[in-house]
């Protein structure tokens, strides 16, 4: 399923002053361009069962920035596979039976073979089935959990506005959902929107990369599942692996984003600028802060 | 299923003199005006079963223009979600038996839920599994019929030529079919072509927009039916709302094709004219003749 | 499933001085120019059960070629489907047993009405699924066989290096596993890669077209299928067409690569040049070579 309602195109959401400065406990501009060197040095292969609308373009984004995209989804061998891949991606987008058990069962096994996993709960609060399903996958130990702020509120059990399938709900209003959930589960939760937010429960990040037309091109969320999952698949720990992802990802928004007439031209220019980003780029680029 | 037979180029079949009389029953440039402003101010949710082939090329259509799609197709949620969203296209293009039960239950419920519906024949000329899910839909009463010439008389039960899967029948070769359809099913039935005709069984339109690069893009035909289900979501009747859809279609497609060099960059500049036209331009664009 | 691991980019990888001697027993520049214009001139039905990451791009590819691309894979229709098809292509990039069962059906369909098929045996040596299914296909008699290095040693029962998945092993590495696979089961094999290589076991041809963004881009092997299915639809001998497809889709490659920025701009270039070369263009630019 894919769903992102179009919305009133507002001017890129930049924080006023977003420097990371050194001193934090966060990842600065020296980790964030290790970050994507590492990744792009080892080309890590993430297996992905993600819904149909998502594949391809998944599968170019990764191409793009440096990963090896595997979508291995039948019961018969997702399991077996997540063996020989570095991390693995779950997103319900697209829901059946068969599915489902295939998830499961791939999910326990990237946990028992310490395979690192991302979760993408897809619109869990539209239907009785996807609240299950999300449910259950959570009992899986995900190391990531990704998504927009109806869906975290809804996966942490929070009473969330509008249709339930769109991201009425800012980031903002998500944060304390976001931490209930990160603590609860051990994960950490990564929000998507205007502004990024990340957390373990004890440490914070925004990201005030990207663009407007991002959520203009289907599949852009979910793909960016892929990216998390190959930073964290060969970086030091799951938090400062997803915000270097997350913020490689909105640099290469940015540079699109100035490039683009509209959503076709966006999406060339930014599998062009994910190739085209490097560590250095990254780091002057990112717009990272770390509150307090 | 994409069947899309590549065919000599023609220069574009524009209509010789085919600005709307304002004093013909059909829409005039104030309707499509207001049609598509009123599609775009409230970015309705349309729930899509469509091929795989298709999926990402209609959500990101559908995005581009500024409706909100969502690909939900298991039995488990499908009918469920209807309710929550505005309009429904069902699209028979790749078919398994666990995909036609899930669009039997939904169109069902979309019609027991008052939401209007879309009916893609996708080749059901071609095998005798095709001929019966489609005519199975039928009588679950879509509110609108799309298909090209050969879908179009197939589904009437007229003999259609070529090899059964590609529009080897013209627009002009199957209106009276799609008449036919119309006043039997009480539905609006479109049939797509270098010009495409529009008729309730009592009102007719032909739209001479487009360009001969259209047919040499997978899914373009597929991702028009979501422009159609958003426009009548949101229209005031849905003769009216599929002439506007087409035109508005057809005009984005006028406009891709002055800047394309082949079918890659026709689908760039197709999806950056879906966001770019407005009201004005599509009212100024449109070529729409109401025979009598 | 998609498995294409990213390396450093490296110049095209030309043959010092390929241009093909008119002595020799392979597709001279005319038999090229030939095979372009009689697929163009037919337009080929060439059905495809391939998986989902690439049936958009599969769809794309085929009709900017000029080839007509059906996507019919249920069990319920596929094995009918192919008689009205002039070509069939299996693809095992994602598989389930439903699939399978089609596969294994369709296949067997194709060879009783004498439809040439296409076995593209993807990550063959990945689990243990893939090996018994491709074994499985093998017996079913494919016309053409194309993988890259490691899928062609795995099928041939050769022990492949690498993690089972990419194509670690390179195309000269498998040029002997090619023409057992050739020789024992009566097929045309061939290895893409930056040169490709093609063999009926008795006849061999290099070439040397291409650009090293095509692997960053999905699906493009995935594609090619399709064309060689076209090419040998309606060519003289399966080894001619084969040859002449991979030079059609090289010599495109080379047009986009002199265009394109990264990724992105490689996929509209490449669609576009896949339209714009003619048989003239193709003989001119093709680099084939054919070993004594």
């Amino acid at each position: 399923m894919t769903v992102t309602p179009p919305r009133p195109n507002k001017s890129p959401l930049h924080a006023p002053s977003a420097a990371t400065s050194p001193d934090t406990p966060g990842p600065d501009a020296v980790a964030l361009n290790q970050a994507l060197n590492q990744m792009r040095a080892t080309a890590p292969l993430v297996q992905n069962i993600t819904n149909y609308v998502a594949m391809n373009m998944m599968a170019n984004v990764m191409l793009a920035a440096g990963a090896s995209p595997a979508m291995v989804h039948a019961k018969a061998e997702a399991p077996e596979f997540v063996k020989i891949a570095q991390a693995l991606t779950i997103n319900i987008g697209t829901l059946s039976p068969r599915w489902v058990e295939s998830m499961m069962a791939t999910a326990e096994a990237a946990v028992s073979h310490q395979k690192p996993w991302v979760l993408d709960p897809v619109a869990v609060g539209a239907t009785d089935y996807r609240r299950q399903v999300a449910a259950d996958l959570l009992h899986a130990k995900p190391s990531i959990i990704r998504g927009n702020g109806s869906e975290i509120m809804a996966l942490a059990g929070v009473q969330a506005t509008g249709r339930g399938v769109d991201s009425a709900d800012t980031v903002e209003l998500a944060t304390e959902a976001a931490e209930t959930l990160a603590r609860d589960h051990g994960a950490v939760v990564a929000v998507s929107g205007p502004r990024d937010y990340v957390t373990d429960g004890a440490r914070r990040a925004w990201i005030s990369n990207g663009h407007p037309l991002m959520p203009r091109v289907t599949a852009l969320g979910c793909s960016l599942n892929g990216i998390i999952a190959a930073f964290t698949a060969t970086g030091s720990d799951a938090f400062t692996s997803t915000v270097a992802a997350m913020a490689f990802y909105g640099v290469a928004g940015d540079i699109a984003g100035e490039q683009a007439r509209g959503p076709g031209s966006f999406v060339v220019a930014f599998l062009d600028a994910l190739m085209a980003v490097d560590g250095d780029s990254l780091a002057l680029g990112a717009r990272v802060t770390l509150p307090s």
